[in-house]
């Protein structure tokens, strides 16, 4: 297996998740439409990563991008955005593509993004080379946003996290789960988790959504997620962790009361958004028990963090509602 | 087959559609628990009539209950709620239940329904007797409400029409289509219908929603819907019809730029809620030429209003925006 | 001079503005087309009287229509929306009419109207007959509603009263004054009136608008004008008003404190909009000392009110802020 | 002890509250200056009773008018406003007055009413004599609504419900107990109820406050209160029932699901505000085991309801959250 | 003709817009009751330049102030803010003036502002020496913002844009044109440009208003003007241009569908209003093909960017929606 | 008696109140499990300084700690919580705690802050030692905020600033105050400032708060508070000062029309919440003409300014409103 990227913790750091020295990792005029590269999602692939990039064009259209790197930090980003052919439905319309994830399932790399269909809703592709790319129908009726997959069928089924939403910058959003035998229909849904009590855990009291690509552990599903506070000043979205059943991952066994990561750098804090942390991919690495996560940052740019995955489970476990 | 409720338009009267001369056909407090008695559905059903009522109590908790009529107008609602059994998934939670919808197809009746399940969604049960009644998966994620089925599969699927919503008094929503093989999971969601332009069609240029279960008729599929305005005081409810493409029914051939029935009866005009008319069920006799509309007045008790059912296709054809 | 329409104070009343007895006067469904018939202004014309109608059909499309009566109070309304020549500009699009006043000033009849153009502002056209009508440049900018003119020149100018609002159901709204040398260019524009605080004069504390044509008494301009509170179930429009000084009508000599007419009748306090009193035109007689008042009632139906003009101006005098 | 207000319950009538057959008691216009009179208090004086009566004037300013009554349906209520002397304090501001509650303690009537003051909080009053009135140091900070005060001293101390407010149409709102040692200092305050989940009791789940006087019955402190829903097209005010315990009436024992009397009489469904039925004031015989609840309607006009105090008390105990 | 302030593109820099390295060129503090200048119009004058500047004092008062410059970017503003005499009108009040624009015209030098007169509307002022200020009629009725001359007559009336607005944080606004024979009385207003539709240029899809003064240029009147999109977290203001047609300039031939200027520096993403590039004012040397804009950053500091104006026009005509 | 923290003014810098050259004194991770400590009060102590302080931890739960220093600079905070005893009456829940203030008067030092009892209200608690603490009942009513107690008895009793509220990000806001006898109940509530027209001190329209406990001076109580004005990005809060009557305080003698420190430096401007300049706490000595003003900055961190007693005094009474 190829390295992920890493650095080690700084002396005397206490915290579970560190941040890469050299963050941001992409700037916003990484390519030359960009305005902004963020929220986005990358994978071990060949002999070094592949990844599918939101770029937010100087319109500020919204599109994705497929990138290249060989050690997950430079990375190279097509100057155009994916074309996509049609997979499992005549081509439907999308008025734009944002905050794509990626999974790799059986034989293929799957994509889910915010996919614009009168209004926004998952939009569901895959490819197997991340040069051609197939659009299937779109998971669920509008309004929706933060559509994940799990990484493996569960009960035959494949599985998807996301988050129902409203026509606009949403003030609620929960986590649900629906599953699928053909990433055609999808039914089953159910309630993963909800927003917190603003006594009990204000970081996370307004909206949360899924992040990145559930990993299996011993202990279950390990996602990470952002949760979102609404100051008097706007929507501040950090990052935190939970632990989901294996076979019935509507079943919250662990979830962080503390955030893990929240916006602290001035990358972070200062942009088009201020104060966003955006957790959309993590490679890990069991044996070096390394986790690298990507995030978007200020809906900006990309950074990316680091943690020792047994720390970040022990915590999740530890410091759980 | 048995006669649908009728009464013969007023003279000199001009409307396609009048009201019934004896409304409300049924009171908000029709049985001992009622606070309000409106948006309900009926079949017919043996040698009369069968239907589901949303009939709010008191405590203006949501339900949906049994009512059995021989003529369509004079009803015995049941006491006490439809207690529902698991159908094809395990028993899931229904916070509350409202607005039901009833359409037979094959060999049962279905019912759809506005399913509290962390917010609204839509529910979806069947029964073979209107006693023993069965409950299915949600359609969909919240947050959804006014889910109609067509009254037979389309391409060998089932279709149902869907408003998504927000989680409050939403003030938007167009009209979506989405297909099931199963009646468990659903996919293929096209919008159908969306909201006018005010300067065109301002009583519809809000929300819209299914209403009745869709008719097959020789130009496609006859529906009844709602349309909503947002004046100063409030929401206006009135209804209006269209026509969709028999194989395609996301292709709308006609839909009417005019309302055809508005709030203008005392009863439709003052109540818990004022100013809505809300169409969910409709019997109609071909050979007679008749259509009779059951609708929701003022959110607080049921009415029926008549068409001719010819007139009622030509001017949706004629009236077409 | 024609009789203007009147019906003498009920026994005992002490109101000083008092309803027809027969009120509607004109009803919803006047015209085969409309879905409501209100807001509407009349004028002597001939040997009886003209009016221009707001009457928006069951699209809800809004719309101005002339119509003729001999007695003011029976009237037969065109079935067919005015029709627009070029008055002093290329023919302007209009999205929708509504809310028309008519004033004859020196030759001819000219309406103000609030015109759909990028937004509600105040249009202005003319008649000689109506039968022929001629659309000239709105007065404003976008946002505007309530353009009332005066019935001649002040200081060798036009003036309007108008009221700057914003492009939804404007929860502000105060009445200025803007002068034109030829109807085509305006400005000096000023404050006339105000809303008043809560504390003092609740009723016209949300917004104000100018309601009939500005008569020239003794003490300088008689206004009948509209003002809304806004209460926890909507807007409420109670009609007032006020005198302003003959040559310079930005300076306010009395204003009531109290409304005149509020919504109390069955049909101002339901319909499409419930609890609206409209003021839009007004007939007087200064031997008989008569005054007919014309409003809006509910957004539905057009109703009328008489005074005595001596009441009313002593009412204005002695109950003023 | 004289007789209250009575009227049987109609034959076959179920519900445990009833409308008086000639309600309303009292009409918008009772006094030549009311817009609408309606929110008001009553209590037993001398051979009959006394009241303070909300009556908003034509200009829409709120005040509270002494009246009397020989049996308590025809009122005479005074045509000028209460005038205040200084009670314990000099005399302070009042911008408005309205929603008046009296009690009778020890010596004399304590008067308690919505206080403008820099916005809406709770004024105190007091008179021996409904002639003479002195007014004291407002309660709380603003803003509060609905102080009503217990009818005689609990551990020693006066003891006020009231509902803690923002400065508009609060959308949310609990009834809060504090208590005084001399009317003057308030404190120890604590959260009495709480609107409801809406799926558990709709009506009063966005807001409740207090109504009536607390009566003392066996069980604790029978109190009356109001609770809104808010529906697509504004808020709805209902009446239910709670018992508090005796000594510690924080402490709520019992506390009704359903609603008692919801609007459903034209007075209360239609007038300045659609859809509200407003408890401020009861008088009961526990001898004949009556009870007359007076009531505001619509925010207009006084109306009068009654029941058999035990059925109340029954239903408060059996219909419990 | 002097010399306009100029910096060479930065080697490799592919913006057709570059910041100037010294950016911010006038400080917050720049004079001593200033708590930010920003916004600000500068012309060229004698052998120098002058300007009208927006300086918020410490109260947050906004004025406009006169300042001279020798080389445009080292500025002397007045410490007192500019005292107007009567114009063409007597002296009307000015709650507050901000946001200047100067444009020169025949014989002197015009300014129009957002002027306080019962809201914000356009205020307009001429001065031959920057010394002597004079104030004529505010041009429209309020609400309005971003008043901006051309700097000719066009078709022998003066012309000038603006955005209709609300009085508040307006979450609209397009530009229209009106014009005047006299600088006195207003009309003939027209829309020009309206805002995006989010898919298609989302960064100018919330509101637009102009900002430089129009310079001719063969293809018509090419102005920079700023749009603005909502986000989660604010407003954001970013700068694009737009050509219009010569002598119908409510045409609009080309406009960018991509920002030029977005707000990048920490400057302008940091600051009393985060995110806000705002340009009023432009310099042009056309023999040398250079353009000297000056804005707003952050409503705090003002700065200055550069281009060639011969890349600017193409890239309008290039990049048009 | 020991030192005030101090730092002379930078030369040639005119402001009244400067920053300290070290800004932040306390970071937003100075204990173990902080994301932010900010909004805090310190007093002198022993040898030295004690204080209470904010402390959010990582889950964004709001406490008070007690903490330490030598110098008023470098502070040790404890790491855990101050745990609450009973005090005047038994236990009462807080479900938060924040925005502490410290006032010792007679023989203990006072602690009130924003206590969570069902909304927000005022806490008090007392130690002699910054050990043991003490929880008193809380003085009002929910919602409120910003309540600051007087370091003497005035007339005999108690006295508090407060700043009524509502139970979100409250857009309004006064100053009141009110008395007690006895640190339980509280009465004579009085309004004392008001926030200003925008016209005339924009930086304090939206609302404001008390800040720093009063200090007597020979004009009477010399107080530093907090304005708000709402951008169209949100808030911002900064610094002004007010000087009130010594024996009558709910009346202004002097008010600052200028803010004194507003949002400027990199760590109020940047942060949680950007823009916040918060203060909470001074420290003064007379005979050294000095204050050390402790402010939390962007809702994050704890920052610390300086001014010469007398200049402030000087400049409150100079730039009165």
């Amino acid at each position: 297996m190829k390295n992920i990227p890493w650095e080690n913790k700084p002396e005397g750091k206490k915290d579970i998740i560190w941040r890469y020295s050299k963050n941001p990792i992409i700037d916003r005029y990484a390519i030359p439409t960009s305005n902004s590269i963020f929220n986005s999602a990358v994978v071990p692939f060949k002999d070094g990563f592949a990844g599918v990039f939101r770029c937010d064009n100087k319109a500020i259209q919204m599109n994705i991008f497929a990138g290249f790197s060989k050690n997950g930090l430079d990375w190279d980003i097509n100057h155009e955005p994916i074309q996509m052919q049609s997979g499992n439905t005549e081509m439907i319309e999308s008025d734009y593509k944002y905050d794509p994830r990626v999974t790799f399932i059986e034989d293929r790399y799957w994509i889910t993004w915010c996919n614009g269909y009168n209004g926004p809703t998952i939009g569901i592709g895959y490819t197997f080379d991340f040069k051609e790319f197939y659009q299937c129908e779109n998971a669920f009726l509008p309004f929706n946003r933060n559509g994940v997959l799990f990484p493996e069928k569960i009960n035959g089924k494949y599985a998807m996290l996301s988050r129902p939403s409203d026509n606009g910058h949403t003030p609620f959003g929960d986590i649900f789960i629906s599953y699928s035998p053909d990433m055609k229909y999808w039914g089953e849904h159910r309630c993963v988790m909800q927003v917190t009590p603003f006594e009990q855990s204000a970081w996370q009291c307004t909206k949360i959504g899924a992040g990145t690509v559930p990993i299996l552990i011993d202990e279950g599903w390990l996602i990470i997620y952002h949760g979102v506070i609404n100051t008097c000043n706007g929507f501040r979205y950090a990052m935190g962790t939970a632990i989901l059943d294996e076979n019935s991952p509507d079943i919250v066994k662990y979830r962080t009361k503390s955030y893990l990561l929240g916006p602290a750098a001035t990358y972070e804090m200062v942009g088009d958004v201020p104060n966003v942390v955006f957790p959309c991919a993590a490679l890990h690495d069991k044996d070096k028990d390394q986790i690298a996560i990507y995030y978007g940052a200020a809906d900006t740019v990309t950074a990316i963090a680091f943690a020792k995955l047994s720390e970040l489970i022990n915590f999740t476990i530890k410091d759980s509602l």
